[in-house]
């Protein structure tokens, strides 16, 4: 079992934080905007949360200048927010051209990646062009991964718009695309220079991805912050409601307890694999399903469960918890009991996880090891194998 | 023009220097092993060099160890030397994978870089496997940008077998594919753990392929180093024999001064662009003929006699050194007069250069910029854009 305790402290949760600029509140609804640092020395970088972001050319203006920007975003997004973008960087650029892919996961592959960089060089974009992921986790998963490999790297910006990629896979630097036999199997650690989270472009967010986004935020609760949990809790109506005082606390507070981990672990030495609990299972609901059958964030709500009874039947949660977790899961508009793929064909695919070795799963499990003694619960997260014989059983309980 | 100039000098050019263990000079033939370090803090490794090491286990002995290891080679060199390599670091793994790539750089392309994605995710590697790179160029290029894409970053071992690769591609961490518009064009920077370079494979080397290495190795005169390169045309008789003791030192002294470049500017933001010269003009030549019809040594020799040819015309270098130059290349059996592509073709091409900004080509040019007011003269090199119309005088006298 590998210990990711830590001796640097997560600064405490403080919900009614909205400290800001008073100037900037008035132009942007009333909310001010708020910044968290991702702390990585050279590769450092702010994370912008507001209302109305989108609509200010100030967001950018710290952004790097050049000759040519590229805007990669989906044909969905891009016919809401595209248009926007391209005014507010307009002052930076010489040009700034749009492409939009495909929407969804099943295209986040080699042969759309392909079409960013068939469209760089086709603009003969040189090594300081800078690339724009706007739109949601594929978007911004293949744009980094395009940036950090054309010319070997050139830098981007990440505009979210999501609730899912605004809370986890914008910030962070992981990039990537699908593999047949595998999620982001292929990619890169690959930073941006700024992220920007514009709380009112998940005005239009369907419910079904704003349910896949709150699945990233409760994650956050059991893996490092149970007074976080606590509120979530309370607060879900108010969340699904999108009262966007409760959702820039929520985006806030996901991309600090993010940040807290990535600055400590980057490239996902240690520490950094807690942020995948319940993605073991969920990567191998996502695969056996085909990819774009379940949302990411779906698969990770039922994962989260699944992962929590294993770490119950591991000693390390007591089952209140698990019935705790799952109510919140359930209460978010995710599902909690896993589609039958057969226990075997969850074990082989789990088995490819990226935190396999040897043959072996790893699991994040949540919880003190020694909780069963007098634990602390959750709130802490550690990475470690199971019995294969434990994981069928979580298997045989958690699916339909 | 921006300049290259740099406080940190390099050690000066030793070419009867010969330290090393002398026991291990007895298992090699007489000729000892040497080691030069690549310094980039945690990302530093050792290079290898000398006869028979990979027919000797102990020169893998401090190679990360794992499950898996995955040997990527050519169909060529595979024949010749892959059952060795599995031979000598089977100690450090439980299975060890041949891989062989079709020969030659038009595959290496997208598409020949899946097959290794998919041998690795086909045997279920895991983040610890380790990716051996065996052959020359194209495969080292491949190999090392697969080892930084699977679960975004693997550790690999760079065993070169060409003398370009063991002089120049190996060493530095640029890896890359092929781009149909354009040569190197996605990769990363990524360093891998070690770096064999044995001397004996290039017995088995053809004299192309030896001619081809030697461009590689002039070059490293006229931007650094003017001893070397006096030692170089002495010694070009030894070195087209295969002289031992020659190419011992000409693959040392290239990978010394490749490892001062790179050591002070890894990620290419300033000085590591001297190690293009002759590449501007080479890689147009490359591309705008398919690759793999001339060798890629054989267009940069042809493409160092365009930059110094360039670098005349700005007043850089004297004639005579153009034509000293000139001599050496055809000498090594490179060609000093390119393909009529069209002035137009090579400047289209030239545009799409890595080292282009805002459609503005940049060259590098050896010598002093003052020579005609009294500089050095070459053993420098700087990066600078040139008048068009004086690129096209250059494309004028050097094409067939």
């Amino acid at each position: 079992m590998t210990s990711t305790s830590t001796p640097i402290a997560l600064t405490p949760f403080q919900p009614g934080d909205t400290t800001g600029q008073p100037s900037a509140a008035q132009s942007t609804g009333g909310l001010p905007p708020q910044t968290v640092h991702i702390d990585l020395g050279d590769r450092s970088y702010p994370i912008l949360i507001g209302p109305g972001l989108l609509d200010d050319a100030a967001t950018f203006a710290a952004c790097p200048k050049a000759a040519q920007a590229l805007i990669v975003t989906n044909v969905t997004v891009g016919l809401l927010y595209a248009q926007r973008l391209v005014r507010n960087i307009s002052p930076l650029y010489k040009q700034v051209d749009v492409l939009a892919l495909p929407d969804g996961e099943a295209y986040k592959d080699q042969a759309t990646l392909n079409l960013i960089y068939d469209r760089l060089l086709g603009s003969t974009a040189d090594r300081k062009t800078v690339l724009y992921a706007l739109g949601g986790g594929v978007v911004g998963d293949m744009t980094g991964f395009a940036a950090a490999c054309y010319m070997r790297g050139v830098p981007f910006v990440q505009v979210p718009t999501t609730l899912l990629s605004q809370v986890d896979s914008s910030v962070g630097g992981k990039t990537a695309i699908n593999h047949p036999l595998g999620k982001n199997m292929i990619g890169a650690f690959y930073q941006p220079q700024q992220v920007v989270c514009d709380l009112s472009a998940l005005s239009t967010l369907p419910d079904r991805e704003l349910s896949a986004g709150l699945a990233e935020v409760i994650k956050y609760g059991p893996i490092a912050d149970m007074v976080f949990f606590d509120w979530i809790e309370t607060h879900l109506p108010a969340l699904m409601a999108r009262d966007p005082q409760a959702l820039a606390t929520a985006v806030r507070r996901s991309c600090e307890i993010k940040a807290w981990v990535v600055g400590q672990d980057e490239k996902e030495g240690g520490i950094r694999a807690i942020l995948n609990f319940g993605h073991t299972f969920g990567h191998a609901i996502e695969a056996g399903l085909g990819y774009g059958e379940w949302l990411h964030g779906e698969a990770v709500g039922c994962g989260m469960v699944m992962a929590a009874r294993l770490s119950q039947r591991m000693g390390h949660v007591d089952d209140a918890f698990v019935q705790r977790l799952t109510r919140l899961v359930q209460a978010a508009g995710l599902p909690v009991v896993g589609p039958d793929l057969g226990a075997d064909r969850y074990l082989q695919l789990m088995r490819g996880d990226k935190k396999s070795e040897g043959g072996d799963i790893k699991f994040v499990l949540i919880g003190d090891a020694p909780l069963v003694s007098g634990g602390q619960g959750p709130g802490v997260a550690v990475t470690a194998k199971a019995p294969e014989a434990v994981v069928r059983e979580v298997l045989a309980a958690s699916v339909v």
